[in-house]
C-alpha cells in the first residue's frame, strides 16, 4: 500500500479505492475537507464553501445514488464564474458581491447528476480577465498561481479537491495548471454546455478542467457529456507530433525551451515521429488577433459592468475601452485572421496527419508575486482557434518549480488529444 | 400628415417624429400602452408587463438622458428566455415559474444604454422549443403566430411594441416574423452578446430582432454592437441573388413558390441576376442535421429540466431522448456535414459572387390552430450554417395573409444583408 496520503490521491485513484472496497467516500472526504481547513489560511483557492458537515449530511442522505455513482460523492471545485444556486456566484468582482444565481450551471447540474458533489466556489481573477484575487501558488506561496481559474488550480494543487472546474479565455487554464503542476484540460469551442458560465468572449470561452492525472479530466468529461468512459484507442501507428517552440510565439525562458526539447526527444526515443513548426509569423500574429476579439467582445458582454469604471481594475478598463475604440470592420477582420490561419495550421502538407501540437504552456515558471497571473501569450493562438487543448505537468525546473507543456489537437478532437496526452503522460515522470 | 394610428409607426419613423418634433416620445409610449391594454387580453403576447405609470414615471425621472438617446425611451419587448433583473424569466416552462435573475442579459443593458426601454416580457414557447404558449396571431387570431418567439413577433405585428427581441435555433424568429407579417431578423453565429440568453443548443443559438421596416433593425444592431448606424452603401452594380425554391428543402405551398417566383421577377425586372439553385440534396440534409446538434446539445443544457419530464411536453422529452441516445460521433459528424455544406454552398463556382439568397420563409401562410406553431424546416439548414437571414413581409396570400420570404446572407455578412433588405424592402409593398 502507497503512503500517498489520501488527499493526494487523484480523482482517478479514489474512484477505484471506494469501487476495490479499500475505502470509504466519508474517509477521502474527510481527507480533502482536513487539507482545506489546514491549507485554507494561507492558499486562499475559496471564494465559498461548503461547510463539512453538511457535505456529510448530504452525502449519507443520498448514499446509495453517490455509492453507484460515476464521481460517487466526491468533492468538485467550482470557478466563481460559474453559477450555482446554492452558493453566491460573484464574478470576482466586487460589483457582483452577494450575487445568487437562480439555477446551477448546466455544467454544475451535470456533475451533480453524475454524483460529484460542489465543495464550493473557487476564487477567479475579476470576471476571468487579469486582475489576480487572493489565492497563492501551492508549490510556493511567493508566486502567482497563475489565472483567471487561480482557485480551481490551487486547489487541486494542493490536494483540497481532487478536481475543479474553470474557464478559458485566453489562458486562464492552461497556464495556472502549469503554474501550480496539475493536470488543466481546455474542451474545443463548443464542446460543452456554457449555460449558466458568464461569458467574457463568446468566440473564445471554453470550458475547462483541472485534475491530477489525463484520467480524471475523462471521468469528467463523461459526466459533462452524459456519455460512458470510452477506452482509450491503442495508437495503430507512430504518434506524429508538431513540436512549436515557444520563440514562435513570444519571449520563452530557456528552461522552458529545454523542457520542450527534452519531452520532445523523450517521445522520438520511444517511436514518435517529430515535426519542426515553421512559418511562426502567423501564429505570432494570433496573439494580437486573440487580443482583438476578446476586446470587441468583452465591451459588449460587460456593457453593464463597464458602466462602473470605479468598480474595475485599470486592466479590464483598458480592455473595454480598446473594444469600444475598434471599429466593427477592425473585428470582423480578426475573426477572418482567425480562420485562415487556421486552415493553414492543418492544410499545410508539412502538417499532415499530425496528432498533436507539442508547445510549452506558458514562458516559464510561475513568476513571483501576487499582483499579476503571468504572461497568457502560449495560449492565445490555440485559444482563437478554438482548438483543446491541455497542460502536462512532470518537467521541473532545476529548482524544482512546475514548468508545464502543452498538447493541441485538432477542434472537437478532444477525445483523441486526451488519449494521446494519457499516452503522453507516462513518460512524463 | 398621415392617417397611420400613431402604435402604427416603426421604431424609425417613431424617432424621426420625436427628433423633428413633430410627436413627443410620450405620446408615443402612451399609443403602443393603449394598444396593449386594448388587445392583450385577445392576443396574449406577454408573459408579464411594466405598468403604464411606473414606465412614464421612469421615462419622466430620465428624460434628459433619453431625448438625446438614440432608441428616445420608446418601447421594446423582451422574449421571456431573456434574462430581466427586474422582471421574472420563465422560460416558458412551468419549471421556472417566478424565475428570477439576478442581471440583465447584455443585450437588454446594451438596448437600455442606448435609450431603449423594456415594456415587457414576450410569450415564448417552452425553452425556445415547440409547445406554444398563449398567444394569438394579430393578423387572424385563430391562426398560430408561429414561435419560439411568439410573443415579440405578435406584439410589434399589433402595434403594441415598435420592436421586440427574440432567438432563434431552428425557425424561432424568421417563421413568426412571415406568419405575423413584419420584419424578423436573426444575427450571424457569434454575431452579438447571448449573455444572459437562456441557450438551447449552443451550436445554433442566435439573437433575433423584430421590427417593422429594415431600418428598425439597424437601429437595433447600432445599440446591440454600440456602433453608430453606418449609411447604407448604394450597391455599385446588379444585385446577385441565388433563389432557392421551397421545395429544394421541403413540402411548400403553391402560394408561397408563386410568392418567390414574383419577387424574383420583380428583382429581375429591375436589374438583378438571378442564379437558380440545383444540387439541393444537401439542403435537405441540413434539415435531420441541424435536429441532431440540437438533440445532442438541448439535452446537455437542459439536463436539470430533464430530470423533471412530468412538466415537460412530450415534444421536448422526446428531443432530449434523441440527444441522450446519441452517440457523440454521430454529433460530430453533423458537424462536419454543417461545415462541408457550408462549403460547399460559397465554393461552388455557380454561387460567385452571390449577395443574397431569395428563400421561403415558413412553408405557407400561418397554419390555423394555437396546438402548433407550425413547420420549422425551411429555416433549419440556414441556422445550421450560422448564417443571417432576414424575413421580408410584404407578399400576401389570395386571403390577405402574410406570406413571408427570406434573405439569407454569408457569416458576419450582417451589415450587408440588411443593406440588401432595406433596398429589395422598397420592392415589396
Amino acid at each position: 500500500m502507497s503512503n500517498t496520503p489520501l488527499y493526494r490521491l487523484s480523482l482517478s485513484q479514489m474512484v477505484h479505492r471506494i469501487s476495490s472496497g479499500e475505502c470509504d467516500a466519508v474517509e477521502l472526504i474527510n481527507a480533502c475537507f482536513e487539507r482545506i481547513e489546514a491549507r485554507e489560511p494561507e492558499l486562499g483557492a475559496w471564494q465559498c464553501r461548503q461547510t463539512r458537515e453538511r457535505y456529510l449530511q448530504h452525502y449519507r442522505k443520498h448514499e446509495d445514488f453517490y455509492r453507484s455513482s460515476l464521481l460517487r460523492g466526491l468533492p468538485v471545485g467550482i470557478k466563481d464564474i460559474i453559477d450555482t444556486r446554492d452558493f453566491p456566484t460573484e464574478l470576482g468582482s466586487v460589483i457582483h458581491q452577494g450575487r445568487q444565481p437562480p439555477d446551477n450551471a448546466a455544467c454544475v447540474e451535470l456533475l451533480s447528476l453524475a454524483g460529484g458533489v460542489v465543495a464550493g466556489k473557487t476564487v477567479t481573477t475579476e470576471f476571468a480577465y487579469f486582475r489576480p484575487g487572493k489565492t497563492a501558488n501551492p508549490v510556493d506561496l511567493t508566486r502567482t498561481p497563475g489565472g483567471s481559474s487561480s482557485g480551481s488550480a490551487a486547489a487541486v494543487a494542493d490536494g483540497m479537491v481532487p478536481v475543479a472546474l474553470g474557464s478559458q479565455t485566453a489562458a486562464s487554464v492552461i497556464r495556472p495548471a502549469a503554474y501550480c503542476g496539475v493536470v488543466g484540460y481546455v474542451g474545443s469551442r463548443g464542446e460543452y454546455s456554457l449555460r449558466g458560465v458568464q461569458p467574457l468572449a463568446q468566440s473564445l470561452d471554453a470550458l475547462g478542467m483541472f485534475g491530477r492525472e489525463v484520467d480524471d479530466i475523462r471521468l469528467l468529461r463523461a459526466a459533462l457529456l452524459r456519455q460512458p468512459v470510452e477506452p482509450i484507442a491503442e495508437p495503430g501507428r507512430p504518434l506524429r507530433i508538431l513540436v512549436c517552440k515557444g520563440s514562435n510565439i513570444g519571449e520563452c525562458e530557456p528552461a522552458m525551451e529545454q523542457a520542450l526539447v527534452q519531452l520532445a526527444g523523450r517521445l522520438e526515443q520511444l517511436g514518435a515521429e517529430l515535426v519542426e513548426m515553421h512559418s511562426c509569423d502567423l501564429l505570432r500574429r494570433l496573439v494580437d488577433v486573440h487580443q482583438a476579439i476578446m476586446a470587441w467582445e468583452a465591451s459588449r458582454n460587460l456593457c453593464a459592468e463597464s458602466q462602473q469604471a470605479a468598480h474595475l481594475s485599470q486592466p479590464l478598463n483598458a480592455l473595454l475601452e480598446q473594444g469600444l475604440s475598434m471599429d466593427q470592420q477592425n473585428y470582423l477582420d480578426a475573426l477572418e485572421q482567425v480562420s485562415r490561419i487556421g486552415h493553414w495550421l492543418w492544410a499545410n502538407p508539412e502538417h499532415q496527419g499530425v496528432d498533436v501540437i507539442l508547445a510549452p504552456a506558458a514562458p516559464g515558471v510561475a513568476p513571483k508575486g501576487h499582483d499579476s497571473t503571468g504572461q497568457p501569450y502560449m495560449s492565445r493562438p490555440w485559444q482563437a482557434l478554438g482548438l483543446p487543448v491541455i497542460t502536462l505537468p512532470g518537467m521541473k525546473s532545476d529548482d524544482g518549480l512546475p514548468l508545464g507543456l502543452q498538447l493541441i489537437g485538432r477542434s472537437r478532437g478532444d477525445e483523441n488529444l486526451l488519449g494521446v496526452a494519457h499516452h503522453i503522460q507516462s513518460y512524463l515522470y
